[in-house]
């Protein structure tokens, strides 16, 4: 069998990409939210999974605020290696920004042991003593969703975004339905479907709107 | 509207995810072939995807020699940061391999501008220069997959593993059809689905298939 390779410039790779993705939705007539489509788009791109066209759900004014937060310096917190290691740092850290992980940290997952719960929980604490304009980037741990939940609640955190978007068959649902109940500006992908690497392009479609409009 | 969270222990949400995976599976009428059932189920675990029950493509006897190659010391290469990030390396240090990852390294950079080809085409060179034995874990980029085809048809190359699980819309498709081709012991994700997160999570469960077995 003969296969045919198409032939294109490394530089082209993306476009050509987005291009079939835009054609793929019109055929499945999926329209998307004005604002959103290119976080969507690279979502399926990531992925190549259209799921994401349904399953995206963005709080009002969401990615203003988010893009608002990122060109004030706002830090990226993950709770997954994997997430952090996805994130465009260097574009981050034009805009002033840094990324965190607390995950692997041997004091986290001293308190997770003693405590009984999870290290992804716990690195969501740590994360909220940090003294800076917060986006959470959750693609991996229900837990570490719901843990902001609760501080959210009780007062101890007002995150600038939640990208919620843990991936599983325990809890996942229903520790984004808790997000979805808060006030906080937040992009969710809804049921059982996320990802680290979902996490992480939906934290790359921010920086990279904001790079593009500043080119 | 009131949320139910299962109450569940840390340690047991895997367990659960599992049961439920398995569970589905029936329900979905679907049979695996016997060996391959923990890396579908993990493909299933990390992307909430139920496509990969048929997408995966093992060779014959794929398992059996990717998990001698790791008893053996066999290194782990990926195309990405994310996938090496995400495989657990304490657990492949333990049997004596390491794992690699040369995309961001200022050479291959370099290399890469000057001939006009990826980054990812050029780091899977620099890994073909490694007197180890290899595995191959590639989750996103094509060019890294059609590369190490090359490499293997010239007889520069011949890995103990390819997983091939680039994602995504340009020459994705293609690059595992010819990585199909080779007789090289391999596990492809067919289609256009895959990721870094699923290269990472084959990896990750011939790794913890080879230690269930130890303890």
């Amino acid at each position: 069998m003969k296969i045919e390779l198409e032939n294109i410039r490394p530089m082209d790779i993306e476009k050509r990409s987005f291009e079939i993705i835009t054609e793929e939705l019109g055929e499945k007539n999926k329209s998307l939210v004005p604002g959103t489509e290119l976080i969507v788009k690279r979502c399926i791109h990531t992925s190549a999974d259209f799921d994401y066209a349904d399953n995206l759900w963005f709080s009002d004014g969401a990615v203003e605020k988010a893009e608002q937060a990122l060109r004030d310096g706002a830090c990226i917190v993950t709770d997954t290696k994997m997430a952090w290691s996805g994130i465009n740092k260097r574009t981050l850290n034009r805009l002033g920004g840094e990324a965190f992980c607390f995950i692997s940290d041997e004091d986290v997952a001293e308190e997770a042991r003693e405590r009984g719960i999870t290290r992804a929980a716990v690195s969501m604490e740590k994360a909220a003593k940090l003294d800076r304009k917060l986006i959470f980037a959750i693609g991996n741990a229900p837990t570490a969703l719901i843990r902001l939940y609760e501080l959210i609640q009780d007062g101890t955190l007002r995150p600038e975004l939640i990208i919620g978007a843990p991936v599983g068959f325990v809890n996942v649902v229903q520790s984004k339905e808790l997000i979805m109940q808060t006030d906080v500006p937040q992009i969710v992908a809804r049921g059982r479907k996320g990802g680290s690497n979902i996490a992480a392009c939906i934290c790359n479609a921010l920086l990279y709107q904001i790079s593009s409009r500043r080119d």
